[in-house]
């Protein structure tokens, strides 16, 4: 998506550790037009009609795919990231590591709201190393939902995380890949 | 607003422990027409022509500040509720306590992001002590910056935070204000 990657160039700045900061615009402070026309973009890839529910991650998923949701007329469902009171009764649950905060995290879905066949698109703001989207695919697939694809606006293409479900078959679709980001010096993959 | 007591008394449960579970449409599966309607309801109580900026805490208030903000065309923010990597350099920050995860929690917001004079609209989903809304409007004194008002769809009006912000002047509105939340009986304070 040209806009998003122009965006990213102009700003984005990318810090050492491999850390890309969009927090200007994707994932602190919020551009909420963009991520209207991020909506419209995935819906280019994605047969909505024939998806029930969007599901992300909180905290940095649940703006873009809110709008998504909206955008759709579609329900929106986000896995939370540690036991709270607010949520009684049967969890799904699944385990990842948060590079972000260095720690594990265990994501939780009420099993109220996901059932055997709901079609679920996942969606969400940034793909590194892929656990937050393994941790969801495997929710999805404890539910026996079925799983229409992943919708991301960012994807760190050379930490592999993206590549490695596109191995396992998932239909993903990244909206600006970075292949290289260093200092000064961000390459794009090539749009599909 | 009828809309959104109505759906408290349909969809909504009260847990022993003063709990409101809302979680089938408001934070954790999201109803988003349902927040397009709030956010349409919110725009006849405040002028958001003078209204810079939304400005909410993660992770609950999202979902409803992005639409929010995607409808009024306005930037969001929110705050963040622990360090991570992602954010580099000069923050505000205000420690609350969490009685949700029973822990005091900091809320950071990046220097980059409010400015003095920047006009900021408040919005959350739930209003219980007012905790989480207290940090923010301490962060936005920090800021210089000035408070239009605060929006919340659900407060638990017997819990006292909501008041104590209105006597202190704030020009806070709330959608549904619970007065009595019991297993069974809810009552709801008359509409202003």
């Amino acid at each position: 998506m040209q806009e998003l990657k122009e965006r990213i160039l102009t700003d984005g700045k990318v810090l050492p550790g491999d850390i890309i900061k969009v927090d200007g615009f994707l994932n602190h402070r919020v551009d909420c037009a963009l991520m209207s026309r991020i909506a419209d973009e995935f819906a280019r890839f994605f047969d909505i009609d024939n998806v029930d529910l969007l599901l992300t991650a909180e905290a940095s998923g649940i703006a873009l795919t809110a709008i998504c949701a909206m955008r759709y007329g579609k329900p929106m469902l986000y896995a939370k990231k540690a036991k709270s009171d607010n949520i009684e009764g049967g969890l799904f649950t699944s385990e990842i590591f948060s590079y972000t905060y260095k720690k594990k995290v265990t994501l939780l879905v009420s099993k109220d709201w996901i059932q055997p066949g709901t079609r679920v698109l996942i969606i969400d703001d940034f793909l590194a190393r892929g656990e937050a989207l393994r941790g969801l695919c495997d929710i999805v697939k404890q539910a026996g939902a079925e799983l229409v694809g992943i919708g991301c606006a960012i994807e760190k293409g050379f930490q592999g995380g993206g590549d490695h479900l596109r191995e396992m078959g998932v239909n993903l679709h990244s909206l600006a890949i970075l292949d290289v980001a260093e200092p000064g010096h961000i390459v794009f993959r090539d749009d599909e």
